[in-house]
């Protein structure tokens, strides 16, 4: 919580870890450059890293040439603070996101951003990024689908909420859910263990176009790693008959 | 297959199963009184029943007052057939739904409606209607929550497909998500057994307004019964900060 320099080092750690086993696209969880339960503003702001901030380039200097990097962190963005995800290459930044649909106290530290998700044209493809609470709403990962996107980037911070014994996380469910309805592989990397008080899911997960689970962290913590074999982002077709984006019927959806 | 007298016997009997059990609102299966795997368009309109069918008029009967029933059946609407579900009560029929979003064959034998699933006033409040795959269109049941249905009735018959060891039936897994993005609660009756070949998923499933299965068909048949306590349909908040609908960004999802 708040100790950056030490979050950047266990950030710079884990991509290591992930391009040792090969990842080519890395996704680390929402906020982990600053910790997440943040008593007021000015602990978000304290813990902020500004888009030029120097310490981006010792990230991007660690990642092979092809491999991307999505990590979540607290956006010093001079007047605001946004709860925000880099997307970083070898050459450098490639683009940000600002979460748009804020969670709990989060409005409280963080401006809104002005985008339901995004896509970025990155080494491993058309790269969708969305933070956490935005996509448990049905229209996100949708909307990014029907933008090209080839997969979805998803750091999250979960925070732990009952459910029935048995039963994945809601959230994973409403992941599977959405990957399975727009065949959108989906990455989310998830804080773990608890901090301040509040205790988290653990919910890493990589899930496959289908909407199963192709991997997942056991016990909540550390590298997941999968091998995602992707039809091509506008293959929604399901022979004979269907396609998943052909028989939507949007002039009946307003 | 085809039998429609004997079907419609049948529903008759689960009705009265139902509404001794206590049942309010009573879900059949998608194209109950008809069966499901036509050959041709001749077996779906020989199996039709029209709107002003008299056959219509015993199910009606066996309603006690405030109960309603949700039946799907193959609809001869003249020139066109549809896969429609009749919305029935004891005063009569309070209105129909034509599925829109076709699977497989079912091109071949009827003629898409032009609604995305519909909401009908009852004895049981605010009523959505969707038809199988329509719900696989994560559009369909937020666009009907946000038209302020109560409780969604799903009649469904899912052709059995492969998953892995452990999981749901897939359409199962987006009902729950999109139950729980817009906090409602989804009845869905599902065809069991097999037909012609086809084997089903027997996912006939009550799902609460947060997501999770209140009750199931113990191996995919019989009657499934549960008491839904349902909050204020357009009470979706998420004390103390958020709420699923007031948090939307629809300037952001076109």
């Amino acid at each position: 919580m708040g100790e950056v320099a030490a979050n950047i080092g266990a950030v710079r750690a884990a991509v290591a870890e992930a391009v040792a086993a090969g990842a080519q696209l890395v996704v680390a969880p929402e906020l982990a450059t600053s910790g997440y339960v943040f008593a007021d503003e000015a602990e978000a702001r304290a813990a902020a890293l500004r888009r030029d901030d120097p310490r981006w380039e010792a990230i991007s200097a660690d990642l092979p040439e092809g491999v991307v990097a999505v990590v979540g962190y607290s956006e010093d963005a001079g007047d605001r603070v946004y709860n925000s995800a880099a997307v970083l290459a070898r050459s450098g930044r490639l683009g940000d996101y600002r979460k748009s649909h804020l969670w709990g106290e989060e409005s409280r530290f963080f401006a809104p951003g002005d985008a339901a998700g995004a896509i970025f044209d990155t080494p491993v493809g058309r790269l969708g990024v969305a933070i956490c609470y935005d996509n448990e709403f049905p229209e996100v990962p949708r909307r990014l689908a029907l933008a090209g996107a080839e997969v979805l980037a998803l750091p999250v911070n979960w925070p732990l909420v009952d459910r029935p014994a048995g039963e994945r996380a809601p959230e994973t469910i409403q992941a599977m859910a959405a990957a399975r309805s727009s065949r959108l592989a989906t990455v989310i990397a998830d804080r773990h263990g608890s901090e301040r008080g509040v205790a988290w899911t653990g919910g890493t997960a990589i899930i496959d176009d289908d909407g199963w689970i192709a991997a997942a962290a056991s016990g909540g913590a550390g590298l997941v790693v999968a091998t995602l074999r992707l039809r091509h982002p506008f293959d929604k077709s399901l022979p004979p008959y269907n396609d998943l984006f052909r028989d939507r019927r949007p002039d009946l959806y307003a």
